[in-house]
């Protein structure tokens, strides 16, 4: 009960949240790839900010593995100042003291067997110094090439598995680069830890926006009756980023948006939007629902006009003269790794059958945003003069997912005057203003939900294979074909073939 | 096409607005009562407003008719103070010249035959001086007890009818006072005009937001499909005034609140959330819809449950004591008339069977508002925590009428926090922050709907009787009780009788 009655104090609680919160029991974290820029801008600050929140258990530790020739000390101090800098919540000394006593770390490389046997001791003294009770996750922010090596060891060092606490993984995208590696790799993973002891990061589905898609959808009477192919008439889901490569280049080529985004982010997004109600939002019943969502998407055809694909060349965004994306440094001029993707799916259930889904994300494209957009046909019967409704567009809910986080719904009204004119207008719902209490960051979300042993936000192999299913044969499509990527302007929506795809239907994408 | 070219010069047409203005045709206006509140508060700046938008024809006349002994630059100076004082749109001089050449001014009593040849001679010298072409309105912003001799005088002097021209006559309320005397009026108006040439004012039917019920409903594909009865629980139909008899007292002894308001006001913003889709907006179709409607309509029962009725007792307003009904001066203290009256009602349709229409309206409520409340049923199933839901209500569309015009959305959206926690948010359309074009007054509208000959916003002869015919058994159940109105204190929101009408079946009123 100390954990509650602390909470009780703790200031950035909010009084009228009467929910008892559910704190970590005894554990601890350890993470490979401590030294990366998502340890240090993310995964530190979220577990410091856990910690302020009251969410974390009083003796839980946390263990840094990397080449590094730091001790514990030296480890403390990086994440220090990664908390200083990145943390959502105040600095509050007493809170870092406790936390900081927690700290370890363990120099060595992935093949070196003497540190994974040094990192099992310092795990075993953990149990004993802060009655971490053998619960220990092992967060893997290293690239996938190295997943199968460090797999190993945690099973070779005995590290993979307890007899009285629980061991779990945490593994980042890229879940593989298409359905084979990604078997593959879940094979490789599987060996080592039973499925529901692995935890797939796609942060995505700890964001607020998203998780608030069933709360809009399955709390409400509003939504749910108009949710389906007699009113929708199409829905786009678009993930747009400002951002070039920049330093990635060599990193992105021949992964691609299309790997890189669609096949996690935006196939989930599709599928929390899609599934039918869950009994409950347990993890097993949420997640049987996105299986099954997923197993109904299929793509349009041909792919020649139902996809696009392209490059970034130089433009202005902002005020100020970008490079394209041959020009960035690292990247193959002759590559034809595509930054802006585009697809279009169908969900072959009694709901959707008819609705196109559209997916769509890429990089420096006009601006920075992530949206989900529900397009709604146009009445069937318009009783109005003609003229009266050239300005009336089609009803729109738009779910905001970042960066201005909140619902937009457009709809037509009246105009001010003598005639019965309509013309869209809209309303808006945000996240900001609406609640005292901030959005907590995807990372604090999902990091605590990885302690507790919470899985309904982490994609299972399952979802992940069935994406790549659904994703690869574009990219074959792509790579089978002569011509490359289209070109699209820096700070434009991508290329002409994207605008085409949907006009084929009579359709435009939303600007967002 | 003078009116449409001066129109597009005209500053307050805002550029964006392609319509092509509908003009009234050559014409005047006569207003007997032009001495009264409602011709210098309303009519008078209405008129004004309109010249000013470019919506009157160049040779329109305003004649005043009144026992008054001016003559019409007196007359001329009465309208220029009440311009200046009430228009909403900017003074111009050269408008305000051009209109001043119409006005004229006839000095006489209702009684006096001479004076209404008089008004015949000056009515006939404007069709030949300012082209008015034989066509001419008479508003009676007078009394009901003078209509029989107005419209008396009218035919004995030949001014309702016209060979070459059209005569119409407008009316304001109070339309009667119950099913019979309703019945009596409309045959002693329809005796002398037409029941086409009639102009019934209901001035909240001016009201963009009335009208915009309509085009919400209509116009878009997002409410229609859930605004019945398998979707909606209830609807609330408020009319809230913050203000006591003051000096009305007397004259609404007798009268009260369900007649004054229930009886035309929200009988009529009932039928227009109520009503089946018309094919057109014509008048005759969307008439008949309304019609149609109010003959669905049927009182909920027992009445002494279902209606509850209040007088206003002294109390704190605004931080201000303010007196009780019984201190106002002028008012009867043994008198039953009630400031605050509300009903149940049903609508027997297929669409709105079982769902309960509560109407109310008072004097000295809590705050001026006027709104419109779609309180929808609650999910059929949450599939949440049963804690997750506990500050979760219904979902509700209200269509602000008055002060505030819009909008407002109430649904429920996810907590920010790692739980599925939900609450109640909104979202808001404001008129004012919409649309550049300001909304006309009411009066603006109507007064051009009357010169256009447009009658779609005015109700007919048979909705004033059925709405009678809704209301009289209420009225007769009150007269017949032995206890009168239940007291309730200034800046509430009523009697508690009138919560109990909810109550009684589980629901409440929405805090406005």
């Amino acid at each position: 009960m100390t954990g509650v009655n602390g909470d009780r104090n703790n200031p950035l609680r909010d009084h009228r949240d009467k929910r008892l919160p559910r704190i970590a029991g005894p554990c601890g974290l350890v993470i490979f790839g401590v030294t990366g820029d998502l340890s240090r801008k993310k995964l530190m600050p979220a577990i410091y900010d856990l910690a302020n929140r009251g969410l974390l258990p009083p003796g839980f530790a946390l263990t840094g593995f990397a080449r590094r020739d730091w001790d514990s000390e030296d480890f403390g101090k990086v994440v220090y100042d990664a908390v200083r800098e990145h943390a959502r919540t105040p600095f509050r000394q007493e809170v870092w003291d406790r936390l900081a006593e927690g700290f370890r770390f363990v120099q060595g490389s992935f093949d070196d067997d003497n540190a994974f046997d040094e990192l099992e001791r310092t795990v075993r003294e953990l149990d004993e110094q802060r009655g971490t009770g053998g619960n220990h996750a092992f967060y893997l922010s290293v690239p996938p090439s190295a997943f199968p090596v460090v797999c190993k060891q945690l099973a070779r060092s005995g590290l993979s598995h307890d007899e009285g606490g629980w061991r779990r993984v945490v593994i980042e995208k890229p879940f593989g680069h298409d359905l084979r590696s990604a078997k593959e790799l879940n094979g490789i993973v599987n060996d080592v830890f039973p499925e529901e002891s692995v935890f797939r990061i796609d942060h995505y589905l700890g964001k607020e926006t998203v998780q608030n898609v069933l709360a809009l959808r399955f709390a409400n009477q509003l939504f749910e009756p108009i949710w389906n192919a007699n009113y929708v008439d199409h829905v786009q889901i678009t993930m747009a980023e400002d951002i070039g490569l920049g330093g990635r280049a060599g990193y992105y080529d021949g992964i691609g948006a299309a790997r890189d985004v669609i096949q996690n982010h935006l196939l989930q997004l599709l599928a929390f939007t899609a599934l039918e109600e869950p009994t409950s939002f347990s993890s097993d019943e949420l997640r049987a629902e996105k299986i099954k969502v997923l197993k109904a998407v299929r793509l349009a055809h041909p792919l020649s006009e139902t996809t696009a694909r392209g490059q970034y060349s130089g433009g202005w965004q902002g005020g100020e003269k970008v490079p394209g994306l041959k020009e960035e440094e690292g990247f193959n001029p002759e590559s034809t790794t595509e930054t802006f993707a585009a697809i279009t799916c169908e969900v072959e259930t009694r709901r959707w059958a008819g609705v196109p889904f559209y997916l769509r994300t890429g990089k420096r494209l006009g601006r920075r945003v992530t949206e989900i957009a529900v397009v709604f046909k146009r009445a069937p019967h318009l009783p109005f003069d003609a003229t009266m409704t050239e300005e009336l567009g089609q009803n729109a809910f738009v779910i905001r997912v970042q960066p201005d986080e909140g619902v937009t719904m457009r709809f037509g009204s009246k105009v001010p005057g003598n005639q019965m004119e309509v013309r869209d207008v809209t309303m808006d719902f945000g996240y900001g203003s609406a609640f005292t209490e901030a959005s907590p960051e995807a990372y604090e979300r999902l990091i605590l939900d990885v302690l507790l042993g919470e899985p309904s936000l982490f994609p299972v192999n399952e979802e992940v294979e069935r994406s790549w299913e659904i994703l690869d044969p574009v990219i074959e499509d792509w790579a089978s074909r002569k011509e490359g990527p289209d070109s699209y302007a820096a700070g434009t929506w991508g290329p002409d073939s994207s605008t085409r795809m949907l006009a084929r239907t009579g359709r435009h994408w939303r600007r967002p």
